[in-house]
């Protein structure tokens, strides 16, 4: 199926080398399709590697691969497989996997544990080993590549390919982190992420990297969500080649390790906004601000209840400022909350306070903001200073059009 | 909005009169419609009322007040308001309420608490006093009315009146089960129920009849799912006029109380499964059977897991047997659940089995299957003894039409 572009969409952000990092793209022939669905990023010795990964039990085994990598700190190389997840494969899948790593690992000289492999694509049929090892000897001979190639190549029902990037001063030395992903239907909160790549020339040890990157997927991609539907295969790597020479970064207290974890949380912010701007139907992109909760994460939870809410969603999609929807979700959220001290608001314009529809609510700057692309609804609760902000996008005919005629 | 018949609709059943029952309807105009939207039941004195209600913690004076009047066990009469559902209007609504019963309780010479009020409609107005008195004195004139009247009358954007009964033999006596439900869309799991009611000629003890209706919603109304939305205002209540003269059931051990509980557990069964039939935009009725979980409750949340998945029922609707998107909606359930155990089949045929698709799968007559009104999903976790079933309904392009064009 070949989807227009979002309306959404924003363009490829120019993006330097990063020292350290090599791109790579390759034909693997996953599905009958005439383009370009294996990725492969080099990476300088010495890369240190953080990871966060779905939390859906019956994940693949490069995840379950992939979380114990991680945990050793070190990469040499990722491969990235588009139009097969390898999910629910058994031990063939594991197979296919353990080969790519292998074959990977024998070429660079290096263990077999320093190679990263993703899967995206349909689920239960297992990896071909012989696809998987033809494109992984082809895409070790490639030319480089740019960083949107590899941002197209990883994606699969994506409309348009997603980057960003960001720098930040350590010490002495300008540091740049850049990233891309892939996503657009099984989209989920609380669980975890997407296929996400984001590499730095930044010198970074493995367990601060890993700290600055949990703390920034809590308040990125575990804040967005496109249908509540949490993948099998969700991944974010981060790699830190260690090129640019700063002073390494090995604690939060270090000089500069405030500005990287910014920077961080911002290429993670802006890769989290891509994916909800490739949301399967999307035609509009929805900021919730919550306020005042009994805490951060029960903010979180209402935020994403509402977010998931498919007659919010389709309220959105209607440019129906439908706020008696919104206080619904919150009230099954779960979390506390309030009818007496709850408010409303869409685009800065309070429709309810105190729990009740304001008298002078005047509707027309409302149904403005409503027919443009960004919405945003704010959600009061009167009770505490828990806040959060999540992102979503309407729920569409065209998200039904994608996924009950389309075989993932 | 006028909405075609859904394709999964059935025929209103023959209901007898039950005795110490009487039913009426009447025009509040609560809405610019010309149909009848109150409905009025007149219920003898001595009459034992039991009910379940919404968790919604954003929920209506209605359910508020209804909670507090079901403890007391008694009740004399029933008005149900169609078109305005009262939530989210503070002390205004409450007011409205009370009034209601204040009105019927000087009509009928009982305490305001003996008159139960439900509402359902659009979120955020008041219901208009003036329109709710004008409109219960014209329902306390009006005629006596069919139970397919009634149940067409507490109807909002249903598209068939839905009705359900069952007897029960008490020692000599046959007792008469029957009830009406509404509800179409914002239905959700785990919390509760619908806009349900329930009359039954039996004498039951309030208590016995509550322990009763507890047990069957739990397996019932919280067995469903169309849009994972709950709803402020959800209630079902059943009464019990005693006028069928048989020994007064008081606990489990009288004798006729387990056929009575069966009894009212299959009227339940029978309205949910209706609830679901009149899903918004729902073409299929769709069955999920758990078994092998870690416990029944776990089961049930597996199955509403996959119920409320958009990326299953979207694929039900597309009559495509994407066993992949059953595994990844298991996985997300947060339920234990062992990759490698897990068998998922569709109308009877096993797709895959201990985490493997079967090598022999025949996708024939899963295809035909699929194509039918009627699908049937079974998820074998292969952990334990845990068993639900949960029923749900595809989504389609007529839930977005519905949900993004009218204003609820």
């Amino acid at each position: 199926m070949d989807l227009a572009p979002s309306p959404l969409a924003v363009p490829f952000p120019a993006i330097p080398p990063i020292e350290g990092v090599m791109l790579r793209i390759a034909r693997a022939h996953y599905k009958t399709w005439d383009r370009c669905d294996l990725t492969y990023a080099e990476l300088a010795e010495g890369t240190a590697v953080a990871g966060v990964f779905t939390r859906n039990v019956c994940c693949s085994s490069e995840v379950e691969l992939g979380r114990e990598q991680a945990r050793l700190g070190r990469a040499r190389a990722l491969v990235v497989n588009a139009g097969n997840s390898n999910a629910f494969t058994g031990y063939r899948g594991r197979e296919a996997v353990e080969q790519i790593m292998a074959q990977v690992a024998a070429h660079l000289g290096c263990e077999p544990s320093d190679v990263f492999v993703s899967s995206t694509g349909v689920i239960g049929v297992p990896l071909p080993k012989d696809k998987a090892y033809a494109g992984v000897a082809a895409v070790l001979e490639a030319e480089p590549c740019s960083w949107e190639d590899a941002a197209r190549t990883i994606g699969t029902t994506d409309t348009f390919p997603k980057g960003a990037v960001a720098r930040a001063v350590i010490g002495e030395r300008t540091v740049t982190i850049a990233g891309f992903i892939k996503g657009s239907g099984m989209i989920a909160p609380d669980m975890a992420t997407m296929l996400g790549y984001i590499f730095t020339d930044a010198a970074v040890a493995p367990e601060l990297l890993q700290r600055c990157l949990s703390a920034a997927n809590l308040a990125t991609f575990s804040c967005i969500t496109v249908d509540s539907d949490t993948s099998t295969s969700d991944t974010v790597l981060a790699f830190a080649t260690g090129a640019a020479g700063n002073a390494p970064l090995a604690d939060f207290d270090d000089p500069g390790a405030d500005a990287f974890a910014a920077a961080l949380l911002d290429v993670c912010r802006q890769l989290a906004h891509l994916v909800v701007r490739d949301g399967e139907g999307a035609q509009k992109f929805i900021e919730i601000a919550v306020t005042g909760a009994a805490s951060d994460d029960s903010a979180r939870r209402i935020g994403l209840a509402v977010a998931n809410s498919p007659l919010v969603k389709t309220a959105i999609a209607g440019e129906d400022a439908n706020w008696g929807r919104v206080v619904m979700a919150v009230g099954k959220a779960g979390e506390p909350a309030d009818r007496d001290t709850l408010g409303i608001g869409f685009g800065g314009v309070w429709a309810a306070r105190d729990g009740l529809p304001l008298a002078d609510y005047d509707e027309a700057p409302v149904a403005a903001h409503l027919k443009s692309r960004e919405i945003r609804i704010d959600i009061d609760l009167g009770l505490g200073d828990g806040a959060a902000t999540v992102w979503t996008c309407d729920l569409t005919h065209g998200y039904i059009a994608i996924n009950a005629d389309y075989r993932s």
